[in-house]
């Protein structure tokens, strides 16, 4: 009957938090985040499946699977909750992103306002593009694709954004993680494979879209 | 025994087929695309699961629930089940889309190739600053966001993406879905809201980024 406490040895066991508990969390964290503006101290599972449109008991669930945070019935402190998730996260840190693409979807994320205020930052930014080689764009030197692999790795990027055609994607994710990138977020659309223990995620507008339409 | 026949009243049962599925059947689809363009005539599910580094018997449970396509061990006929899957996403016909939001991710949505050879096409554009108002934009005029719920609803627009800043997107959401909309995808941060039985799916960069950071 005793609660599980957060001692801060959650590394050693965050591999066993099953995947789709992880892909929630940056929901609960956006959610306590407007309940911290909205001015509550505590956070009931009920309050946070509500806004989230989640049951309350996966949420209290996926919480409980972090560790012990709060008293059943009471809540969770919500500024000590949020600051536990973005531990976790590890978005309690800024980590610098490489993007490979400068063409629309490229150029749209270089100068994207909405990195302000969270953990990430484009610092790299590469095309193939002989014209666009030097240009400026947000603070950013355009490279050349040909030095990714090398300049990934003498500025210790771990994380990569592919925005290229998709004739090039698989070729581009092989560099990243040969410069030593570690998670790839990828916009191209052709599924890519990444090796061990490299983490993929795909942002698809079409498949988005094929979702919606079933619907209609 | 006997398996069971897809005899074309899908649209019947469609409900019942688990959002999970749904999720994959996209992927299927592409998958099926690429088999089809090696010259491949039927597909397993261990070529399908193997292609999408998923469980083959997921694959299985997954095409079973959409009605009898193929034979245990002879494999499915990729042409015929790509048309049905096409079908049953409804993305055999063409969608019209309406594009709130003609900023930095808005813009490049609107120019953006991966449309072609898709159901899909950005055919209105919207946004609230005078200046663009207009302005053509890959063959799209730029209308102003107050006409929003009467020009879709005119051009009998069934999508919508949302592609504004997080303050204005729940009132865009309802305008779009005062107009007709049934399904939105939404660029914006915070989560909105639709009635039922709109539906909604939500592309969000800083959340996939956060998912990565977790494993990095």
């Amino acid at each position: 009957m005793q609660q599980e406490k957060f001692t801060g040895g959650f590394n050693k066991t965050k591999r066993k938090i099953p995947k789709e508990t992880i892909d929630r969390l940056p929901l609960y964290l956006r959610c306590l985040q407007i309940l911290i503006d909205e001015g509550k101290l505590k956070a009931t599972s009920q309050m946070m499946s509500d806004k989230l449109h989640l049951n309350p008991h996966l949420v209290r669930k996926d919480l409980s699977r972090l560790g012990g945070f709060g008293t059943q019935g009471v809540g969770y402190p919500v500024k000590n909750l949020a600051s536990q998730l973005r531990s976790i996260l590890q978005v309690d840190q800024k980590w610098e992103i490489a993007l490979v693409g400068v063409g629309n979807i490229g150029s749209a994320l270089l100068t994207y306002q909405g990195f302000d205020r969270t953990a990430f930052n484009i610092s790299l930014a590469f095309d193939e593009d002989t014209e666009l080689i030097g240009e400026m764009a947000n603070g950013v030197r355009i490279e050349h694709v040909s030095k990714l692999t090398e300049r990934v790795q003498e500025e210790s990027i771990k994380l990569g954004i592919i925005a290229v055609p998709a004739t090039s994607a698989q070729k581009v994710a092989d560099r990243l993680v040969d410069g030593g990138v570690k998670g790839i977020l990828n916009f191209a659309l052709p599924q890519i494979t990444v090796p061990e223990p490299v983490t993929l995620a795909q942002v698809s507008l079409i498949k988005e879209l094929e979702k919606l339409s079933f619907y209609l």
